[in-house]
């Protein structure tokens, strides 16, 4: 099984017929992969090597410096994280260029939408608002990010004010807090260069505290997205292959920032018309991964597919254009493009793809950029009109737009006063057993959704409250599980109880959904803020609360940064991908559970489903206990 | 032929007997090393990984995601420079933390010991002096060091100020002038990201401005560290083990950062007293690698040896500490040291060893650290006292010193009011062909030394004026080629006459030793200061130079990156180790020739040092031809 996705499947077989490769055929093409690389023992950091640490005793246990298979692991997981890091604060970075671009006048299209987050962040981060315009305020805020990027005197703020207290003291108390993002990242890669760090535990320290800085560029890219874009609020919208017509113009945004995609929503309603005049119905957009998160979260835009499928929409001949930022982007878009006159518009500089049309995002003429890649779109429609399309019927509705706002403007229809505690009152009660945040990539090692669907199938009836981000939001969106009608299904008495009630008190006539849906994979922190806001209410941190995040179907490095600062935050991890580690016992050990007494929180490595959904379970339930609170069995 | 070193061929028969473990023997248990790594077509940049690609045409063309050789070796090798940027810039910026704490009276120990290269500095960053004394000066330089590792707004000052315009102009042009050097280490890591940047050329272009910010982070680092520890004037001493004495504390400085190191040779001068009272005839402090240089361009601190054969020393049974701070330091060094009662102490909190004591540099108490460093050893020697020892009866003279104001200083002796003239003349009469700068380090793919020393006479009988830095210069110094004694043996006619001239000019009474030193690895861009001198004074950019730079041994992430910014800078650049890149015949070529229409420089990388000799003679030649002076023939 390739997929459980009937929508994937069928242009698999679509795939098969007109022998276009696919994900799944390079991997397979790949098989057996490296076993070194695998275990995390090979070594490409100097040109003595490359060196290979074998798994037999009679083999060479040291590289050619005499790093360790111990050294060797953790010098390739920290700048993973390093990596993982980088791609996120970037991100964030970008939305701040923007917003200071804005700021100067720059940027005529990109006001502030949402003054409230503005002020709200500005008071969080201690800058003061009184007396300050929108764009004043604006300018200090920006000025205040900035400042996060660069090596500073003292301790990440915008880490320091959104996590728990106790969290900010036990990670000082190890020397781990970073004191800037890039400067942070850069000292991962210093620390792993040939002769410096060779300690597997030293390097471990230091990864954390580079994913702590992942976790500072991750916070500040929602906090920025929803100050330029607005904050999301409930939104229904319909997922998978089938909201595409054949008849109209489709065009695909595609990668992980907002800043082009947003601006292309609001033009295209605008650019109607000329699709009309080319004879299409209208223009359809249609996101894929986060950068179609964002634009379900805030327009409802429908999400087409996610990660390893990304290639499959454009066989169906009805896709004219994706147009991609950055972050898993697959290269091999352009080659499946070509064999049917989809347009791949690359925008952002320091993302090319060799054949795709380039169109560099200017955000001073963000509209024209805009319109000018629609047109392709237009373009590329009538070039295919009256050519056969294969668009499989296949859709889902799907409610998003699960911000933390949004859920306690939810939650406050119930208590008002105190929106938390119904939350707070059903943890206690078991009504609700815990909560499980579901994040992370489709991996081609994976069944494409199938570790997400069994385990939230596992965990619902078991009363455990699910979240979602990322290309994990987008399997349970594409599979029906953003749904009331989910909740009514899988559930068990005691979530459905508090989802119906939630969901009555706001109108809804029903059950909010089984899977709430938090956001793209910057958007994790979403999921921090609502934890650290029961964790202080509750008095105690974050390593105690029943809360597990799991990533069952991870690919990049970005989640191997955000797993490791959840672990960092003290929440149990669940890894559905082995990561590559096992080469170094130590390691494995450390971040399995060493970490545990350190942090509280660890990772939970089962690649099978079910047992996962156990391992998980308990995690809950060994938390419950720690509480006082009632337990379960499985 | 494992070294051209006679003291590392002995002592590597002490290992063979006594059966320890050494770098070569690890190189051998890595054979054959994994080609696909060798080509740079694995990618581990995601956990759908490991990818390779097939070298033949039926195996796989792509990776999972569709990246092509192109994509994976280009982007290694970004991530190489990156690698490199970090540790260089981060170097760089411990010096200006330790300044910095000098500022804040945190660091009394560390007190700007050369105030003129502080105000000429600070004049050439258009920082004014005026009125300020050297504490508030030193404030200024600092604030503007930390402004470079932050994304600013403006191309890097500290480039932009000691390059041509000429240069400068041509990376404008190119849009690869960094605005920061830890935001560019930053934003390489994203773009190598999984989905992020896939056109090769463009990871290039990405490279050559991170390469850039490393240029831009060594400058800060030999500036700093004159203004710390002052800048090198001639000076002589001996290198090799030959050095050490039975009845000596012997103690180890490796490593690449002298702030430390610095302070431990004032301070063992001071505990002569001590070690005479263990039993020890005295201290001899002796540097292994770029900790090495910078202690003996500065303090005549020999040189024991370097790069792969660090371990060595120790199986003498004569080490009785060596005292590391990071890069290039060998984490085999605690195994070894485990046999002989060596201890080996980390200094960097950020670069530890396991098994190795670990004593924090803290640099308001350097000089407590530095006595209980040096302590280890004097009882390390008494432990060992009596134990026969096996020093290698191998030493040479060395001359090093040779920063761009010693060189600038001796020419003044021949011509006081325009110092630079006698080297032009030279070189446009031919007497000096050109200028080769040697540097990088050894590799254990290449019999230790060798092609240092023959590219050396090979180019020096040809008139080629000869300087090193790094394990290349100290491989010049173990093998006596930094001596008057060597010109007179290998230098030809017209380079003989030059270095006589100077020699006697400055009182010598005879000539300049045949390959100058110019400092560590950090310091090539002291080579750079004295090219861009020349330059402006001829009235030519940097690309129109007969210099050459040569990599003969290079293994270092640091090494790659300094390779790409002489390129940038406009200078062939000699690679004696084949780069991980073969696996893309674009990049390659980009690399070796495309590369070339665009800033002049290009690697030519040859494996054979007599046809790289030849080589970078041709390439010499070119040049002379371009300027319109009279060429030679090989």
């Amino acid at each position: 099984m390739r997929s459980r996705d009937s929508a994937v499947n069928q242009m698999l077989e679509v795939a098969r017929q007109e022998a276009i490769e696919t994900t799944w055929d390079r991997f397979e093409a790949q098989l057996p992969q490296c076993g070194f690389g695998e275990l995390g023992v090979c070594c490409r950091h100097c040109v003595m090597g490359p060196c290979r640490i074998s798994p037999f005793e009679d083999g060479p246990q040291r590289g050619i410096c005499g790093a360790t298979a111990d050294t060797m692991v953790a010098r390739g997981l920290v700048r993973a994280i390093a990596g993982g890091a980088a791609a996120h604060s970037g991100h964030a970075k970008h939305l701040a260029h923007t917003l200071h671009k804005w700021v100067k006048g720059e940027a005529p299209d990109y006001p502030v939408k949402n003054e409230a987050k503005l002020r709200a962040v500005a008071t969080r981060q201690g800058i003061s608002s009184e007396g300050l315009d929108v764009r004043e305020l604006a300018a200090k805020v920006v000025e205040s990010v900035f400042s996060q990027f660069a090596e500073g005197e003292e301790p990440l703020a915008w880490a320091g004010a959104t996590m728990t207290a106790g969290r900010v003291e036990a990670l000082a108390k190890l020397g781990v807090l970073p004191v800037g993002i890039d400067s942070s990242i850069a000292e991962m890669m210093h620390r792993t260069h040939i002769g410096v760090d060779a300690d597997p535990v030293n390097l471990l320290l230091g990864g954390i505290s580079c994913a702590i800085a992942d976790y500072t560029g991750c916070h500040i890219g929602t906090d920025l997205a929803d100050i330029l874009f607005g904050t999301p609020v409930p939104i229904q919208s319909e997922a998978n292959m089938g909201v595409m017509k054949e008849n109209s113009v489709n065009i695909a945004v595609h990668g992980h920032n907002p800043v082009l995609s947003d601006v292309i929503v609001r033009i295209a309603k605008e650019m109607e018309d000329e699709a009309r005049a080319a004879g299409a119905d209208g223009i359809i957009l249609v996101g894929i991964c986060c950068t179609g998160n964002e634009v379900l979260m805030r327009h409802g835009i429908p999400p087409l597919t996610h990660g390893v499928s990304q290639e499959l929409p454009i066989m169906t001949g009805a896709l004219d254009a994706i147009v991609v930022d950055y972050q898993c982007v697959f290269p091999s878009l352009v080659e499946v493009a070509r064999c049917y006159g989809t347009r791949v518009i690359t925008t952002m500089g320091m993302a090319k793809i060799p054949g795709a049309t380039h169109i560099e995002l200017v955000e001073g003429e963000a509209v024209e950029k805009a319109k000018e890649i629609i047109r392709l779109g237009i373009e590329a429609f009538k070039a295919r009109k009256g050519r056969p399309v294969k668009i499989p019927q296949v859709k889902n509705k799907v409610v998003s737009g699960f911000s933390v706002e949004a859920i306690v403007a939810a939650l406050s229809k119930l208590n008002g006063e105190d929106p938390l505690k119904p939350v707070i009152d059903n943890i206690v009660n078991g009504n609700i057993q815990g909560v499980v945040l579901f994040a992370g990539c489709n991996n081609v090692k994976v069944p494409q959704d199938n570790n997400y669907l069994v385990m939230a199938e596992e965990l619902a009836k078991r009363n455990v409250l699910l979240l979602a981000t990322g290309c994990g939001a987008g399997a349970y969106a594409r599979q029906g599980f953003m749904t009331p009608e989910a909740t009514e299904k899988y559930a068990g008495e005691g979530l459905k109880a508090v989802l119906t009630a939630i969901g009555e008190a706001n109108g809804l006539g029903g059950p909010l959904p089984l899977v709430l849906h938090m956001g793209s994979c910057v958007d994790n922190t979403r999921a921090v803020d609502l934890a650290v806001a029961i964790a202080n209410k509750l008095g105690v941190d974050l390593d105690k609360l029943p809360v597990v995040a799991s990533a069952p179907e991870y690919k990049t490095e970005k989640a191997v940064a955000i797993g490791t600062w959840a672990i960092s935050a003290g929440l149990p991890v669940h890894l559905g991908v082995v990561p590559p580690v096992l080469g170094s016992p130590l390691v494995t050990s450390v971040l399995t559970s060493g970490v545990k007494d350190l942090l509280g929180g660890y990772f939970i490595v089962e690649t099978n489903p079910h047992k996962a959904a156990e391992k998980v379970f308990a995690a809950i339930q060994e938390r419950r206990a720690g509480l006082g609170l009632g337990t379960s069995q499985w």
